[in-house]
């Protein structure tokens, strides 16, 4: 059975969507501590798979994973997982929530709980950790009433108890991750393609060209996102996803087509579409 | 004279490149935590202005700027400032790179830092602050000799030393900060308009029809981000800069027309545009 690096450290969200879209389809489940290192060891052969978060709805964009499947990796996009994102506030046994003394987490999870904390815990010094599994793992080994911000996943792993489930300001929050290879995957008849798209110069006219492109084929648009290409400040790229598989006669002439007016097109592969919990 | 709130504490980028820009407008600098508080400062009238970042060269848009804007305030950009990003990493007095055993910075800083400390610090754990100039002051306060990759500016203001300069992997790192208030700021001939569209439902089309109205006036784009929406995933909103001031013919008629195609546009304001140092 093939093996799947994925983000870690243990108990993160990437493991969380994993363990629970994916059971039973890899012997071997490999955490990596940044998304470019789980990327780059799909590349490498160290893992068959990997997944990684994508796009969250309501921070955007994962911009590590853009820019590495965009720049440092030439990987294919084989499936694509949505699932939601429950934060917890944990906290060692015995700690109940009048007790905590501080709160730990990843800035970006405790920017997704802002008002949870400010009515709650408006005294409490608020620490960053490079994770959210990090701080839940520093909650476990301090003697400090501490709490992490944390997937209910890093509480069972840590030893930790939840405190309080569903701590984001915003309900509907779910994340959309990757699964990446290096194998197309077939036609189902409800796909998605992403691609890259490098244009020739900064010429105002092109997104507009690439979108009519798609339109004159009759093809949908799912996502467009523009990116910095790390060159001048105002020079993008765009990553787009587009509804159909690359080997529909549609989606097949406008690639054709479009690559000829393209620097580049970067094919990052066909998928089923997920279907939204 | 008026005052001027900034992303803060003392010692960030927008403190850097506020003192380096606008020295001697304002009789007041405020910093605050975060960027939504600089913002809902200015639209509550606890200061005349505020300045935040919006866009950097390699990580892309400042989503909490962006999203803060089209959410929650009604404010205009004013101005725009264009500023090199300088990364140095810093330490007490008389320790140097050799004696350095561990590493403090906001996860974005050390991130944009990954091939320098990899090469030059391999062993030192590498710990996260919730800002830059939070990591320089918990190394001013700190026994250990540990380093923060910080600003100079925090450097001097936590009294410690450069130990390098320019530390950051891409050489090229500018970051586009916007002055916001309450004024619209006249034609200059070299101006850029901000707007916002929300469209009327998430038709694939409308973005392309954006794009047309503006081509058929010959207005150019320098900038289109799309944004979630925050109420499901797939939903997004666009965040477009153009060529132009808003009281320019081509320019207000685009508006025009586009206004009664959309949900809603929000009219972020005309100023000059800046040019890239």
């Amino acid at each position: 059975m093939p093996s799947i690096g994925y983000l870690g450290p243990r108990g993160t969200f990437t493991q969380e969507a994993l363990e629970a879209n994916l059971t039973g389809d890899f012997d071997r489940l490999v955490p990596y501590p940044t998304v470019p290192e789980v990327l780059l060891a799909v590349q490498d052969g160290d893992v068959d798979n990997g997944m990684v978060p994508i796009e969250n709805s309501i921070e955007g964009s994962v911009n590590a994973t853009l820019d590495t499947l965009a720049f440092e990796t030439n990987i294919l996009i084989e499936m694509e997982v949505v699932f939601p994102v429950r934060l917890c506030l944990v906290a060692r046994k015995g700690v109940s929530a009048e007790d905590v003394s501080g709160v730990i987490s990843h800035p970006h999870a405790t920017a997704q709980c802002r008002r949870f904390l400010r009515e709650g815990f408006p005294e409490a010094p608020v620490t960053a950790a490079n994770s959210t599994a990090e701080a839940a793992r520093t909650v476990s080994k301090s003697d400090e009433p501490l709490a992490a911000i944390a997937t209910e996943l890093a509480a069972d792993i840590y030893g930790l108890e939840v405190i309080e489930r569903d701590v984001e300001d915003h309900p509907h929050n779910v994340t959309r991750f990757v699964v990446v290879g290096k194998e197309h995957t077939p036609r189902t008849g409800t796909d998605k393609t992403s691609i890259i798209c490098f244009i020739k110069e900064n010429r105002p006219g092109s997104l507009l060209e690439i979108l009519q492109e798609f339109a004159s084929h009759g093809i949908n648009l799912t996502r467009i996102e523009s990116r910095p290409t790390r060159k001048v400040l105002g020079e993008y790229y765009f990553f787009i996803d587009i509804e159909g598989h690359k080997d529909d006669e549609g989606v097949s002439t406008a690639i054709e087509n479009l690559e000829g007016k393209l620097r580049e097109l970067k094919l990052l592969g066909s998928y089923p579409a997920a279907t939204t919990p």
